[in-house]
């Protein structure tokens, strides 16, 4: 490894966009991202560890003197000072909040109190809401008078006297029109309220189902208490997907970023389940060691089916993982969608045995060996279809998340199903 | 099935959103879809036709009548005119665009112009960009004169003398700023342009990387040819991840909303080539098959080894196809990421071959079969891993979407090798 010159390094950060900082950081060996923050974290911009990749944020943190950390965290956006100290311990957390400036403190302490993953925690409290009969020409007047609110913002909710949003006015729109005009004849009334106990799933899905820029967030009497913001909504979605991504590949974390010893540890958990389930299907072959002896095709054809089992459950499950995330499956829906499930299995069921049947009787001679598979198949392809959608659904009702575990629990099925079906089918018929 | 009360069903969309009202409309049956919009389109919000998912658009467009079409599609924001009409036959479009406003049509033939998914087709054409001393009162004193320009926008920009974008001025901030203040002294200059020919994989990068809420696009010069906004992306990004996860999971569309038979038709596609795959690796079995015969313990665990190989390699390739997209990855640290692959698989395959050598011992009362698993899942679990970096990166280069064929041709090489490593282990190892 070449030494790091920490003068042309410094240099070619300079000017760059915090997230672009944040990256090139990050692409840094341990050490060197160490020695850089030790004596040069000025040089970036504060807004940098707001950028930081979560998986990554920890370990850079600690890098950070704690001076200069206060004085980032003094500059964040209340949602990204929020996000970052939630990871912090109980100690650490409370020596930085000390430091920090009563107003802030307070703000930072008041998102803490609301649930992980919240609207409430990840909320701004900072925000434009006026009455409705507020005319263009007393806000702007208002707002050029005070400094109270936000610097920047998208949005001018309308909230009535008892702080309910019932509309919003985006400001460009303001901009246009006369001063006299009153607010409630510019407002957009089809408001979207986001309750402060709902997850980000939630809300990733209300913005994009209606392609909100920014919405209030709201306590239980509907009053008005925050606002939620399309950039932060932009970067949870893509990380809910990830996510979701990275699970049904059979990743815990994403470890791109990480170290080898770290990445084949956290790999090593998965292989390790998916090696009592190969052993599962394993001990299922060995019960018929002594057919397998009498016919050593059947050894040879086996994987074929497990395999075009695994395949086709997958397809199943990978549309139904997603389908609960996007809330696209209801209670109303799932038992047709069950059944259609199984029709599509039991067609590609039909035509894939059709296929492999003739070309087992052209490969081992076999009438018997053709039909064996065939109905095998058949089975097995109805069967993985209904395990690909039944398995996320159950998942989903016992509050276990659909993309982590359905994979493994799908392959167990499929595998202990497949070989079970073929080798029973095949003895059967072959009267081995 | 009940027959759908066309008038409660009306009554029922009425006030929702646009987005609501297109879910609902695609969750039918599409014998009511029909029936509804034959009759009564003019309830819905024209709106609708931009929400519903690209999968179902084309078959729900054919159903509206032309009339009622040409109006809908009138009432459109250009971006959204533009998506839908560039799904439609030229004859279709030809006869449609001749029914709208000169203004409107100009626009859409402009639009069409460009590549698809390209800024310059997503782009909207109605945006506020003005000159850098141009002062808070000049302008909106000029936005309250005239009716050209954006209705709501979020952003002014401010260009040179050469149409070049320079900066942006959050509304907001205009909102609360003295009247002779001018638009170069509130803007922000650190702007991200975006060029006409940039990919929606690109433009969504952006977005998130830089949290941006509009931009800037740009033609070959840097004159700004018009913006696209953040809720547009949302979408994109979403359908982006959506896209890959369907791939890796084996599907080459999504068939939630799909009949059973086409939903069957376009998931067997996927399976025959899977079935090609099983065979290869049959064959490959066959070829040992004397000394499965042999030894009968062989054929009962080399499906273990062989599924190792396959989710060591998959958990791989998921990590390295999601870094393709995210730009995670490039020409400066690739080796070194096969290096780290590499290492992974040999360490988890070190870990895992001492189990499971284990258990094949106490199992089947053998060393030498112990020392050849045990071997041939070391072997396999490096070269899975290694497979699961080479294959997306190389496939990326030949310009195939890693997430569409990584996953077939990972199988085909893990199943491949796991049976031949073994066997032929085996045979040494156990002189059969």
């Amino acid at each position: 490894m070449t030494k790091l010159n920490k003068k042309l390094y410094i240099e070619s950060i300079k000017g760059l966009h915090p997230a672009d900082q944040a990256d090139k950081l990050e692409s840094l060996p341990t050490n060197d991202q160490s020695s850089i923050l030790k004596t040069h974290t000025k040089y970036f911009h504060p807004d940098f560890i707001a950028y930081l990749r979560e998986e990554n944020r920890d370990l850079i943190l600690e890098m950070i003197p704690n001076k200069q950390l206060v004085r980032l965290i003094q500059y964040l956006d209340l949602d990204d000072a929020v996000e970052i100290l939630s990871d912090f311990e109980t100690q650490e957390l409370v020596n930085i909040l000390s430091k920090l400036g009563t107003q802030q403190r307070e703000r930072i302490e008041e998102s803490l109190k609301y649930e992980e993953n919240s609207a409430g925690r990840l909320m701004n409290r900072d925000y434009l809401a006026v009455k409705s009969d507020t005319t263009v020409g007393g806000l702007i007047d208002n707002l050029r008078k005070t400094r109270r609110g936000p610097k920047d913002f998208y949005n001018v909710f309308i909230v009535d006297n008892n702080n309910i949003p019932i509309g919003y006015v985006p400001s460009g729109r303001i901009l246009r029109s006369k001063r006299s005009r009153k607010l409630k004849d510019l407002m957009f009334k089809n408001i979207h309220l986001i309750r402060y106990d709902n997850s980000i799933e939630d809300i990733a899905y209300s913005f994009r189902q209606y392609g909100l820029v920014s919405a209030p967030v709201v306590n239980d009497d509907n009053k008005m208490i925050g606002i939620m913001t399309v950039d932060d909504v932009v970067e949870i979605d893509h990380e809910e997907s990830e996510d979701d991504m990275r699970k049904l590949g059979g990743l815990f974390v994403n470890d791109f970023y990480k170290g080898t010893i770290t990445s084949a540890y956290s790999r090593f958990i998965w292989l390790g389940l998916n090696l009592l389930t190969a052993i599962l299907a394993s001990y299922v072959i060995d019960i018929y060691a002594d057919q397998l002896q009498q016919m050593i095709a059947i050894a040879v054809l086996m994987p074929i089916v497990a395999s075009m089992g695994g395949n086709a459950g997958t397809q199943a499950m990978t549309i139904y993982v997603r389908a609960i995330a996007t809330k696209d499956i209801n209670n109303s829906n799932y038992m047709s969608l069950i059944i259609k499930e199984f029709l599509i299995g039991s067609l590609n069921g039909l035509a894939l045995s059709l296929i492999m049947g003739m070309i087992t009787y052209y490969w081992f001679d076999s009438a018997n060996l053709a039909l064996a598979i065939s109905f095998a198949i058949l089975v097995n392809l109805g069967f993985a279809c209904l395990v690909g959608i039944i398995i996320p659904i159950t998942i989903n009702k016992l509050k276990i998340d659909p993309a982590l575990a359905s994979g493994i629990i799908l392959t167990t099925f499929t595998d202990v199903f497949g070989f079970l079906s073929f080798l029973s089918i095949a003895t059967y018929i072959l009267n081995l």
